[in-house]
């Protein structure tokens, strides 16, 4: 005998689908949801059922954007000598929270990855080449912020062979390893404190 | 300048509506379903928008169902002697996993919370009383398995005052309290240890 009503597992079937979304907290959502006014979940639904048709990714830098180019690349106060290169739309949200980053972007929607079948052309390695070659000498910087795990690392590591094969004086950069702020020397791994010896700066 | 797409951060904003779901998780999921197929997010979609047309609450259990009645209580094996209140109806399903209740249901959909303004009146406690009188003499047991916590004592101790004022025949009981399965004497709680000696059986 199914206890649950079909509209109610059904529901936490689609919750559980989702990444990082066990089988408890999905029946939370699920019965949390019962009590949100109707047209909410109206709304909540048109959102979810739009929400590929009204996005598209930007032709230039392959980010998640309303309109192609997106904001950042139509935007022509920013400097085109520099491209930062990252793995996911969220990457550019949070370089862009810091302030500190005026180029452009390159997302890649992923990184290199053998055991999962992601080589280079799973990825937007390839149209980061031409959109490098294609400005002439205009980049003069590439900054990877692939992150710094292994598949990061092996990613960062492919492209810079890529570029340095075909651009010769193009800077290819990768974001500083150390302590995070706020951090106990305690407890840093060996590894971290390691980099953060060896990039230690001048006082 | 707004860098997420309108229908992004709109998907992101209802999933941070969500109980238990911060910024940084709404925004995961959000992006995640980007890479979900079209068909999929319409199903998830049409689930959200037809969950609450699609339910009921039981009449007699007020437990969330398909049909009215609900399936436990149109289940004629069932033990009518004994009723088992519950706070949520996930706590049914809970009761139900272990197999060892034969007997009926009422959910309250909530605790008695003078805090947070919700008093007997906005829980389904008049339709306890209503519904144990209504049976005659036929319910001998009622089991209040709210949670054992303050909210969920101060509801057990309401219904018994007013379940015996009215039916001082009706036996009242409560779940029993003591250790978890596997867990260790060295870190139970002192409460939770009195309570467990307090009850301690035959071995």
């Amino acid at each position: 005998m199914a206890l649950l009503p079909k509209a109610l597992s059904r529901l936490i079937e689609s919750f559980e689908k989702l990444q990082g979304i066990g089988p408890k907290s999905a029946q939370r959502l699920a019965f949390y949801l019962l009590h949100v006014p109707q047209d909410e979940l109206d709304q909540f639904g048109d959102r979810l059922k739009t929400l590929k048709s009204s996005t598209v990714l930007c032709a230039v830098c392959k980010n998640v954007a309303e309109n192609d180019p997106c904001p950042i690349c139509s935007d022509q106060n920013r400097d085109d000598s520099i491209i930062c290169v990252v793995e996911q739309p969220t990457d550019v949200l949070s370089i862009e929270r810091t302030g500190k980053f005026k180029g452009f972007y390159h997302v890649l929607h992923g990184c290199l990855d053998p055991l999962n079948n992601i080589g280079p052309d799973e990825i937007y390695i390839g149209q980061l080449i031409k959109r490098v070659q294609g400005t002439g000498n205009r980049v003069q910087e590439i900054i990877l912020a692939t992150n710094p795990n292994m598949e990061g690392e092996a990613t960062a590591m492919y492209i810079t062979k890529q570029v340095k094969g075909q651009m010769s004086k193009v800077k290819i950069t990768r974001l500083a390893h150390g302590l995070p702020v706020g951090a106990d020397i305690e407890y840093a791994d060996d590894v971290t404190l390691s980099r953060a010896l060896e990039g230690r700066r001048e006082y």
